[in-house]
């Protein structure tokens, strides 16, 4: 039945010539007993069909699967073309929605959206979301596998966390407690360290925190790279730069009609603005009256902070630098002259963080001092030291939450939006 | 230090001019006490470096990393040119190897080289295979990307598994008990309804299976399709088979210094053959007095198979259609005329199962009767079924493992060598 199917987008090529179109009847339009239009609606888009005699008698509800035969002809009353239906076959009736499906926006609340998820992503919106992320994920791999980098696969059940045991999901495996990972980190060290030098992964990441927040939820897509033979966290940002600028770029070439639906603009960046955590509390208390936990910022300074960025600097990106070893991993390198401080860095992308990066130590021993300072056992990370002792390269690296990425790309409120399935404490379907 | 860095592979580019090389030290040659050959390792090859004087008097461990600076000159002894060493700086010395890493296969037993994975991976053989996969993932995603393919995240946190419990991961979700995803079947199958059509996921996959053999591991890289507007399952063969073409092509030309590495030769795909089930069977039965079991094949009969179709068709891959529906899971489509049959395949490829696909129930009663035929029940499905409520379009899909076509390609005795950390029931480490 479907061999002889054409997209909707295709049907000006045909004009005068008989075809066929299957999809979703998105609308239905009855002017009289014999005459009715219907919208048909496939990947591609839509169009109008024109239905005469009895078959406008019997219209499918909204949303059913119809295969229909028909001529294109050139539309009279709009631009364009329509199909002049000959004959219909419902394939899928649909039940009756829950919701209006087919306003500029969805009629419903968040919970009422999320739990028919399925109907809610046939909305225009929530389709072009969806395809200017794969865009983003595309252009992320392609500007790696150009810079040398190789893309892996790391195990997502674990033995241990990275940070020590907290927010872990548990894993009955066999016999024995494993874990969800909750970063590849560890992982993408060790394959820098076996001869790989530049690795990037895409992959899910598993955290088992309790925030109800419009930014987190348990399951989320990470996108991790890690380079070696690298000495300055400066190399990692240049990097991140020109990755987003092409990320950006690719976006606005293959998504335009998608930002334009979604009323979404993406910067231009020339160059992120670097400043010091200790400058960014500094900026925040002046500025803005905002005073910052001890070491870090919070929600509300992470946007105060980007709409500085906005008015100093024209750019809603900003790259803080120098946060205390107190806040961040064993494994992150300290500065030589003030080891109290990191080689590390966040990013700030319209008030969300949207990246945390940096060096990493790569001597076993100073490996081994790090994670006892943190009251860690050695013993229990003895897979991934030993990685450590027959020659590892220095090397850092970071990581994009890609809903955030896409969330803040596209301006949406909640990072669920940027999910097609969001998995949180209240939600595991569907 | 590493600003000025430059590739072992770019080194003939620079002769007569200074330049940084830096990498592991894979093989010290002593000539006299003024006098060693260092051959050095990177992502890119190696190069020979020529060591004179006090320098020559402390050579480092064999894969110490070292960056060393000298002058790019035309090798005497060979052709090519090599690193006339001005100075040595040793990052990271190299604890005594636990084997002897760089002969033409590691002097290892594999328990040995899974311990030391960082380590092995550092192998030739190695690198290539992981070069190898990255490539076919990305003419994976490059050629469904082209045919209108939407590549998609679904949870690997799931309520309920695809085939009601077995071989499942329980994971403690909060304060209840959810599952690893054992495949994105049910959520890729209702992007299609969610109006996305053609879907595609590269993703980890978990099974809880107690076989230790060398095809399986219980986590590994499923490539996932589905796509709508499908009415026979001849299209998904077509459709695998032109990827597989594709694949095959890209391999052949982006890795062919990796293939000859590893004596592999990847087939030449004009058709692959389809026989049913019980023509296989038969065929086992007469031309090679093999029994199978009761509508299936066993490991035995997949390799005798595809020898069969080396003979009589000159390929290593056929297609195996018309499994009974007993062996099938519920949401498998069965043949109309023959409804103890199903519209399914599995893909053999020298002689190994690497996908199994095929056409999908898309009606809700349909899909509800056939659960309860399997003793499962409609309620603790309920997220899926709902697709199904508002017109789902008739569909299909298959899944390819990854891990098992590379291995398949490059001839590689275990999946486990074309993973680069495997897990099973008996590792879970590093």
């Amino acid at each position: 039945m479907f061999s002889k199917r054409m997209l909707c987008q295709d049907l000006p090529a045909y004009v005068g010539k008989e075809v066929c179109l299957a999809g979703w009847v998105q609308q239905v339009r009855q002017v009289g007993r014999q005459l009715a239009f219907w919208v048909l609606r496939d990947r591609s888009g839509w169009a109008q069909v024109v239905i005469n005699g009895e078959l406008a008698q019997n219209a499918p509800p909204i949303e059913s699967v119809v295969a229909i035969t028909g001529q294109a002809v050139a539309s009279r009353s709009q631009q364009g073309c329509e199909l002049q239906a000959s004959a219909v076959s419902v394939i899928a009736a649909a039940a009756e929605l829950p919701f209006e499906l087919h306003q500029e926006v969805i009629r419903a609340g968040d919970e009422q959206t999320f739990n028919h998820r399925v109907l809610s992503l046939r909305h225009s919106r929530n389709q072009a979301i969806f395809r200017v992320k794969a865009a983003v994920l595309q252009a992320f791999r392609a500007y790696l596998g150009a810079a040398g980098f190789l893309e892996v696969q790391t195990p997502k059940i674990v033995a241990t966390g990275t940070e020590g045991g907290a927010e872990l999901f548990p894993v009955q495996y066999f016999e024995r407690t494993a874990y969800l990972a909750q970063s590849p980190q560890f992982y993408k060290q060790m394959l820098v360290s076996a001869g790989f030098e530049r690795v990037f992964e895409v992959g899910p990441v598993f955290r088992a925190e309790l925030y109800d927040t419009s930014r987190h939820t348990n399951e989320f897509t990470s996108l991790d790279l890690e380079l070696g033979f690298i000495d300055d966290e400066g190399t990692l940002m240049d990097l991140e730069t020109k990755l987003l600028q092409d990320i950006f770029t690719t976006v606005r070439e293959q998504c335009s009609s998608e930002l334009e639906l979604l009323g979404a603009t993406l910067p231009q960046i020339e160059y992120i603005p670097r400043v010091t955590l200790a400058e960014a509390q500094n900026i925040l208390a002046t500025e803005y009256g905002q005073a910052s936990p001890e070491g870090n910022l919070d929600p509300a300074g992470e946007k105060s902070l980007c709409q500085y960025a906005e008015q100093k600097w024209a750019t809603p990106l900003v790259f803080v630098t120098d946060y205390p070893a107190a806040v961040r991993p064993f494994y992150t390198r300290t500065q030589s002259h003030t080891p109290e401080l990191t080689r590390s860095f966040d990013l700030l992308f319209r008030g969300l963080e949207i990246t945390t990066g940096g060096l990493r130590i790569h001597q076993h021993a100073e490996l081994v001092q790090a994670m006892r300072m943190r009251g860690l056992d050695p013993e229990a990370y003895k897979f991934y030291l030993q990685a450590f002792t027959h020659g590892a390269p220095p090397h850092g690296g970071l990581a994009i939450g890609l809903e955030r990425l896409t969330a803040r790309m596209l301006g949406l409120d909640n990072v669920r939006q940027a999910t097609l399935f969001p998995r949180d404490r209240q939600r595991l379907v569907p």
